[in-house]
């Protein structure tokens, strides 16, 4: 069945981290993938915008069927193969709905986070103010305190939504991304120790970017956050 | 069942009307609910902090769970109650990849909504730019020609993917704002169709936000893009 599956991505982003720790939870690894490099401006190729015509990664088919919404990949996995390797999708309505909660408030968490460390490639360099960069830390601060209250029981097995599920498939990659990018773990215990907790997961561990390894010195944009 | 469920609303806001719509869809009527006002800043009230603590709407709770992401509570309410009502996630993978394509992709095109919409909200005096005004209006312009494009072959019964489904209940309140402020129905005669063809749809009738009834004149913030 993975063989029909075909990924583009690129290493070091979150949306195309997710897909993979899908993919590997659910058992189907086997798939096509090719990996890209955002540097040299790959994810703009006719290949990448023949399956979405943002030119954005991930991008991903199974056979003809298109997905390349990250989320959207992940749920269509999970509900493509149920019955197979780790369920995602927790049956009791408690967790399902702290589940799809979690899952879809990581859209906030991931655009608060790409204002920050995006910022002088989203904003024209004669439309920059100190002050919306200020704004912009403010509200990515804000942001991973209630994330860090979120976690504020987080052990070994209870997790985002208690078991693992699809909302740490989505959330971990964003918040794995926020330390690479210096972000204090003295100042958020708990969101450290949830990153700890699920670092050396199989399939967490089978995909996490090598890009990240190969840099020597990490990025510390997010320094003082 | 919907009496252990409380929503509440803002009118003319879109991701109320998702929950909405899918509310009706499922047969849920009966749940309580009220009616919050944004002009009176009533959504950054201790009520709706309680339940969702960026003070946004909607704030949905189902007994003791909450969900106030749309799309999270429009998924959890298909998933609890499946065999009821309409079905809004199809079963065949090839519609339900498009399905979860075009939910997910919905969130692109609210931002990019947003962006020109709110531009004077969302950006202090002394940061605004022409030139990012008419940035956000090319992005929302392109955004709008993708979507025209998906609805290239539109008719009763063939809407975003298939059978009406969760795309639509997700999608349709984003393109229907769009109009209300001013969109052209003659730059984007695909998506007008969708529009006019889903305007009846029963639940979405029931649902649709009585305030742009009330307005006298359409608001023109869209014309021209």
């Amino acid at each position: 069945m993975a063989k029909s599956m075909y990924l583009l991505w690129g290493s070091g982003s979150p949306p195309c981290w997710r897909v993979m720790i899908t993919l590997e939870e659910k058992k189907l690894q086997g798939y096509k993938h090719k990996l890209l490099s955002f540097e040299k401006g790959e994810h703009k190729s006719q290949e990448v915008m023949d399956i979405n015509p943002r030119g954005q990664l991930p991008a991903f088919k199974d056979g003809d069927n298109i997905i390349h919404e990250s989320i959207g990949a992940c749920l269509y996995l999970e509900n493509q193969y149920k019955s197979q390797g780790t369920k995602l999708i927790p049956d009791s309505p408690a967790e399902q709905a702290l589940m799809y909660q979690r899952m879809m408030e990581s859209n906030t968490l991931s655009e608060k986070i790409g204002t920050v460390l995006y910022y002088h490639m989203l904003v024209p360099e004669g439309e920059r103010h100190d002050s919306a960069v200020k704004r912009n830390r403010e509200n990515l601060t804000a942001e991973l305190q209630l994330w860090e209250k979120y976690l504020e029981n987080v052990a070994a097995g209870s997790y985002l939504a208690g078991a693992f599920s699809l909302a740490d498939v989505v959330v971990y990659p964003s918040l794995a991304y926020a330390f690479q990018y210096g972000l204090s773990a003295e100042r958020y215990p708990k969101i450290a120790k949830y990153y700890n907790l699920l670092k050396d997961r199989p399939s967490i561990k089978a995909t996490c970017p090598q890009k990240w390894f190969q840099q020597e010195q990490r990025a510390e944009m997010l320094k003082g956050i």
